[in-house]
Order: C-alpha cells, then structure tokens, then sequence
C-alpha cells in the first residue's frame, strides 16, 4: 500500500541573483532588482514529500519526528539565517534561484533518505512563487 | 476533456498511537508523546479529489454541493468530536495515524462515488504534516 | 534537468450558472443559488505551473517576472471586476463554472507560452473548492 | 472575569459601487472598474466578535454553536450568492462598498445578541483589504 | 516608544466539556458533541503580545527568541500532546473551554515575564474560533 | 460613523542586527544567528490601518485603490529588494529590528496621509513574528 507524506519547514535567508560571465548591464537587464549587489532576502518555506509503503506495525510510512529532525540538521540549519550566496559554498557557481535551492535540498536530502523512499521537493520563495523538483 | 475538482472538510478528534503486541516501553519509544493513554487531538482537514470528464450541459465534472454533502455524511458525521481509538470500529486493531486515516477515508469515499471518477485523498494533521493517498 | 514553477494571481468577478436549453425551473434544481439571475460573485486564484528544463546560464525555468506579466495581461486584465456572463464572449454560450474558466484560462496561456514548456493550471472559486486541468 | 471570542463565516455576492446622483463619468473616475455596470464579485470573509463576562458553570463566554447559527441565518443567508446592488434593500441608497457592508451586519447583529455583550465585526473583501466597525 | 510584539506558538491536545455538577443530560443539551465522554481534540494555536518600551541598544522591546523559548518550556511543554482534562490538574475543576484555556495561559505566562510588559493572549481552537484575553 | 480600514502590502529585503558600540562577542550573544556579517533575510508583509469618518457620498473611508498606490510608492518601492542596513540610511545608526522598521514605516506614511486619520502599522517577520505600532 504506496502511500505519500508531507513535511514543512523553513528558513530566513539573503541572495542576489548573478552570473559572472555577463556584464553588469546584462546582469541587471536580466535579473533586474533580484541582481542588486546588496543582497535582498526571502522567508523560504520547504515541503519535503517521501512515498513508499506504509509499516504495517505502526501505521507509519516514515517516522515524522525523525524526518523532522533530517531536515533540521541538513536543511534548516544549513541555510537558516544564512546569506547563499556567501556563506554557501554549493552556490559559489551556481545561482541561489529558486530552481537551484530546490534541486540542491533535493540532492541532500536523497543522500540522507533510505532509497526505497521515492522523494520530491517543493520550495517557496514568497506565498506566490514556488517551485518543485523533480516534477 | 479530462479535468480535477477539488473540496475541503475537516473534523476534530482525539486519538493515540499504540500497538497492542508490543511493551509499553517500545510503544512509548516509537510512539513518543503520541503514546499518551489519555489521548490528544488534531483538527483534520480533508481534501477530495474527484477527477473525470466534464458534462457538457453544466460545465460541471460533478455538482459540488453534491460533493460536500457525501463528505459530510460520510467523513464529518462520522469522525468530527470523536475519540477515533475507542469510537470508531475500523481502528480497533489499526493505529489511527494520519496514514491510516487517510486510506480509511479512501475506501469510504470509494463505495460512495461513481466509478467512473477517480479520486484521491490528501489529509493534514497538523498545518506542517499531511499525508495523500493515492500516490 | 526538468523543474516545474508555480505562479499565483487573482482577479474578482461576477457570474451566474444558467443553460438556456433549460426550463428556469430545472436550472434552479440543478445550480441551486449559484442559479441567481441577478448574479453573484468570487474571489478567484489561479495558479500557472510551467515544466520544462533550467537555463544554465540564470538558473531559471522562466523570467517570473515575466511569467507575472503575461498573467496579469492575458487573465487578470481580462476577467478582473468583470461579469463573466456577460462582458466575456468566451462564457456566451458556456457555463462559467469554475472547470470552465480554468479550462479557458489554460488555452489562453497556451497560446501565449513556448510550447517547450508544459503548462497547468489551478483555479480556487473559494478556499474550500478549486478545479486542475490538465489532471 | 471580561474576554472576547471570535467566530468566522463567509458568502459569495456580486455588487458594483455606483452614486445615482453622479454623472457616469465622475462613477467612474471615482469608482473605477468597482463601477462595472454588470457587477463583479467578492468571497466576503466577515468575523464576529462577542465582549463580556465568562460564564462560571460552562466556561463558556456565549455558545459557540448558537453563534454559528446566528451569523447563519441572519447574515450568511441573507447575503450568500445575492447580488447586493439589485437583491438587497438596504442596498438600495447606500453604496455596498465594504464598510457599508461591515455597517451593516454590525447593526443586523446588534438587534439579534444580548446588549450585554459587546460585539464587533471586521469584514475582508479581498485577503489584502478588509474593515472594522467599530474601530 | 512603546510598541506591540506578537509571538505564535502551537500545541495538540485532546478534551472535552463537561460540568460535573449537572447531570448526563444537561451536560449533552448544552456541550453537545464537545461533551463525548471519550474526548476529542483540537490544534490550538497561541499567540503571544508584549507591550512596552523599545530598548534603544538593540531594537528589539524583547528578545523573540527568549519569548519563544518561555513559550515553548511553559505553554507548549505542559499543553502539547496531553489530555486537558486528564493530565493538566488546572483543569481538574475548570473546564477547558477556549476561554478557559486562554485565560490560563494569560496567568502562566504573567507570572513569567517582566511585570512592567504588558501582556495578552489570543488562543485558536480551530480556524474559525478564537478567543482574547485580556479583551 | 468611524470605521477602520486594512491594506496589506509585502516586500523582500536582506538585513542583520549589529550594535557599533558592541565587541564582535557581545553582537554575537545578543542578536545570534541574526549577527551573521554577511546578512539574511525576510518576507516583509506590512498591514496600514486607516480610522476616520466615513464618506457619506462614496461609502468609503479612503479609496483603496489610492492606498494601494501610496504604500508601493513610499514603502515597496523604498524597501523590495534591498539591503535595509546599506541601501537605506535610516537604517545607518539604527537596528532594521522588525520594531524599527515598523515605527519607520509608521512615520512614513504618517507624513503622506492626511492628519483627520489615524494611522497604525503591524509588520510581519515571519508568519510567527509581528510587531505593531502604535500599540
């Protein structure tokens, strides 16, 4: 019996969106106030999904304290507070757009969930705008 | 032309996790504060899905009040202001976890509505955990 | 590298549900309230989901910003403080019932975005009700 | 031993904002497309709230249930899938902006609940704008 | 200067309303479905205000994060996952209505914070029921 | 007849919290995670009160539509998308507190909006955390 759990957390955090290998001028056109060198910042909101089969013992499809706890230590922890673009080193290249925080909370959390547990993320960055891996 | 429609509910309830076949000791150790003999509640909120082809003459996939007043019948009258351990038949021997519930609400919601409607549960326990069946 | 965005926008309206092939009494019996023939009105939300493959070079799937203007032109300038019976051509000879607009709202953003992304749409008539499509 | 409690209800209606001693050009300088001959609509959200003394025996500062009644019957009835401008004689001199709205289910209210209680209500239109009477 | 903070908090509990002076049918003609002698339970939601004077040195009229630790270790530690009326001795007497429950956070949390903050509690029983105190 | 109304508006903005006059270790004990040298950031979601008289001729307190456009011309525009300690100068001597910049948007808008109305400002940090001002 396949079934599906949801789990929500978050984190306070500053970006800017850039990429180095364009010019100030492109870098404005394109990413336009989200590109200001001072950073902006967003309350991010995380909603972690697991599927798989439900423990017949418990009723349980995964231990949602335990689930509570892996995404305090490896995602909350890790970007609450922070500033992503400096104090992160997964973004050093990479853009801290929505997408790529996303797909980065993503590949954490797979490394930390036992594989039989198929796992999606969605991520908001304000209550309008969201975005979901894989989809 | 294929299309989902989508309405909420909610009860309130009182229910504990508990497995009779093992020690106290391990049920408080997996169960944690759910454990509690004396029970504690949530405010369930329940989300159908029907989803099927739309009639041409209403515009309708299916009347909802029609919709609200099965889940009423069958959902809210049945589980609102309940102790789902000691009043409800079907968790004598099931743990009443979000998961369970969630597929008890299928299968209730199952034998009400057409089949030629699919439909899916979502569930929430609490604002930050819900659980979907089916995946 | 697939990724879905989700976009949220709203606009206020008026509507009644009604087919004219009908005898006033049959549509009352069928639309109920909703049958009002001085109209009634909603709150409605929609959101636009768009998959496809991130842009290396931004990080993004699609421009939001963008994404929040092509809504704001092609759906919120249209229906926003509009009576759909009456001012929308589209609900002429249609019932603007909520499976109707979204279904309406989904060709009018097919039109308007790069068949290279997938696109859906949810649409809330209240907090309670709300219809997708495609499913 | 003073406390307040709240209880929250809503309804659909469709109005326009129009002043009939006004020429169509100044209604619509003023109200804008709120002045749209044809109506649009609003979920209106209305909260109600009761001041007085705790009851020792119950705990109770008024029935919860006969709240839900009240609010029932004398506003949710009255205004639920109407049009405000053509279904509602209160309406009929007095433009149904939101704090005429509000106003007017204060009084509605006034008549139907105890002078001992004080009581108050805020009204929201849209989940960006709402009122309160009295202040 | 003086100024409002509002903290929020959340606990899970089970209960029910009963008058112990009354007989078994007063107590059903006037709790109803509240007095099910099995319990039921609810999400309450807690918000916290403290007002007083902003200090100039940081900004802040009190630390948020010595607030939610109070919170935490006096409302939610003691309230969260328990039986009001079977394992908190303050309700042994005193039914745990809303009004009751909130009444009764206002007096733990005073006893606890500095008198020259002023203080209130606004306590959520569900969605749409709430209560204040002081008014 | 008076009557309050409510607006909300939101915008996005990196911050800290720093004492000049403090060594590194006390910033750090006193503020934490809210120290961090290289930023976070917020959410803002900022809700304007209007109390006066309502206009007889309009049914309005004040047109909201002209609120709308003074609170994203003196507090979005001023605030999306910055950095509050160094793109704003009344944040250069002066903790971007969620208190300061409530009481800084208070004074704003207090210079904009005519004096026959009362003005009062809430600010949320995170939908667990607002000020308010005046109290």
């Amino acid at each position: 019996m396949r079934i599906s759990i949801f789990r929500r957390a978050h984190f306070n955090a500053a970006h800017r969106l850039h990429n180095d290998h364009w010019s100030d001028e492109k870098n404005r056109q394109v990413f336009g106030k989200c590109n200001n060198s001072n950073f902006h910042g967003h309350n991010y909101e995380v909603e972690v999904r697991l599927t798989g089969e439900i423990d017949e013992e418990t009723g349980y499809l995964f231990d949602l304290g335990e689930l509570k706890e892996i995404i305090k230590v490896h995602v909350e922890d890790r970007y609450d507070h922070k500033n992503l673009n400096l104090d992160c080193p997964e973004f050093k290249d990479v853009n801290p757009s929505a997408e790529m925080i996303c797909y980065n909370i993503f590949q954490i959390l797979r490394a930390e969930i036992d594989q039989k547990f198929e796992i999606g993320i969605k991520l908001w960055e304000t209550q309008r705008n969201y975005v979901q891996y894989p989809v």
